[in-house]
């Protein structure tokens, strides 16, 4: 997954990413043997698993800071890894019986690495009644917590995912690029901070070609087209 | 309007503001026309819109530094900068009939400083979902977002929004006034940082005129008198 | 209380904390005539007072350091650093009849510290409506803000938050240690800081013999046996 986002980074010619999963689970996050298939390691398996771990943080970030919008499309479970998946994507769209979960309380496995980006997308008390419990939430509590931005009719959610990664990508390539890394950005800065950092970014902005032609097309009323299209 | 904030900030009669507009938008942003109008410039309008940018990211700071509390009177639609203008107000009254959104992405020109507002408003998949679709966002979902306060029947917000402003300004205006400063300060600050800066904000609060009178007031069953009233 | 939760801290028997309350309030924050009685001091009480501010603001960051979860069960007015008290615990369950409120703007006496704790949990503009009117907040709006986890008829409230404290009790007493420390700390950080840290956290925390025990139960279908247990 990894390597097809860093694929993906370099290609002008995908302008939006949906990720969804094929089976019964959006995602149940990590193998647990796997994880744990490492302990007759002289270390025990710290060092295969920090491996494992860090490039499961990587992959996250990649999202994160990847120039194209990604769309989450939940048909069914995302717990652990697989929660902090959906809460990576910028957008997600859920069927009405996806459920989400932080469960690795229960195995004495605090799901510590997902709770970085759930804790980024919902309130407090909501991150920590997930983590606590370990507990499913439903589709429309998720809604309501703010995790995911849909919740369509069980089977219609990947359809609706690829609708709205389509709708974005219509948009300008470089303009989404620049406010999807702006947005991040921007969010770990003071107020001061992030005016003088994202008006310099929208100063660029309006240099660029598709402004220019983004604006000329709206006083023109007329469909603008755009430099990577 | 940055020369009115100026003034009112200096003005001690003045309690509180209500942002309102006359007409059938609340402010649909910067004007495209001012925008693009110094392309032929030698620098092709950089200094121009930067001037212009820098401007306008003052003025949103100069609100929410007010000393004064300021309640946004949303009667149509708020997009771009407008839309920021509600984020940047302490508190929001809308009609039934409003709509938020930041659609500079649909023209070439992403809703960047906007969304520095906007993004200290909501959580990051609403923020996002209005950022990367541009699309327009009901006053009913705006309130579920958490981006006003409250929604009223259409013609009503004015008056709601005046009458809110009123009751505040009968509060005691110092108080309002550390009270709103402290809450953004501490906002950007980690959680021993934010108990340090406030505990003693609140030592020299309480040994204020106004917290004398208040908490006298309080304990005599009777109503305080302001000092600067 | 500061004294109890230093003991609490320190006692592997408690695995979980309710702050409950008797009488109708849940807490109505400090003893105004406390807080006014050293008016006649020397520095007009300066020094007492900063004393008490300092205790009370070390209390509630006990809650949030304490390596147990604490649940909240508000039967009744939860208003001032009552208030806090809420916002400040992992978790909380309140009566359909419980109210919140952070008025000290109407004494004169901003909510200052209460506010540190409630911006951490609700929205910029729900918290400043709390703040800036002063006025009472339905368990239902509450619940709605973020502020609470559950809202349950009049008198079960109790009940209830034992049962929830009773079920994270459950779980292995160092995974849940290790997370609410972690969740509080990465919540301060840069998303990069944040995953340096928290991978770490991980991998620390499955090498802990509750977590080889947890996955072991788990893969064998057994329920696990944690260690302080």
């Amino acid at each position: 997954m990894s390597g097809a986002l860093t694929d993906i980074a370099a290609d002008k010619s995908v302008r939006a990413v949906v990720i969804a999963a094929n089976g019964p689970a959006f995602s149940a996050g990590h193998d647990l043997k796997e994880l744990t298939g490492r302990r007759g390691d002289a270390d025990k398996g710290r060092a295969y698993f920090t491996q494992i771990m860090t490039m499961c943080s990587t992959m996250m970030q990649q999202i994160v800071n990847l120039p194209q919008p990604t769309v989450a499309a939940v048909q069914g479970v995302a717990t652990a890894a697989g929660c902090q998946l959906v809460a990576s994507c910028d957008l997600a769209v859920a069927s009405a019986a996806a459920k989400f979960a932080t469960p690795g309380v229960d195995i004495g496995l605090f799901c510590s690495t997902p709770m970085v980006a759930l804790s980024r997308n919902v309130t407090r008390k909501h991150a920590m009644e997930m983590l606590l419990t370990g507990d499913p939430v439903s589709a429309e509590d998720a809604l309501r917590f703010g995790l995911i931005n849909r919740v369509v009719a069980v089977g219609a959610e990947r359809k609706e995912a690829i609708a709205l990664a389509q709708y974005v990508a219509e948009k300008s390539a470089h303009t989404v690029k620049i406010g999807k890394e702006g947005f991040y950005r921007q969010a770990e800065m003071t107020l001061a901070e992030a005016y003088r950092t994202v008006t310099q970014i929208m100063v660029d902005n309006l240099l660029s070609a598709d402004a220019e032609e983004g604006i000329g097309a709206f006083i023109e009323k007329r469909d603008p087209k755009w430099e990577d299209r």
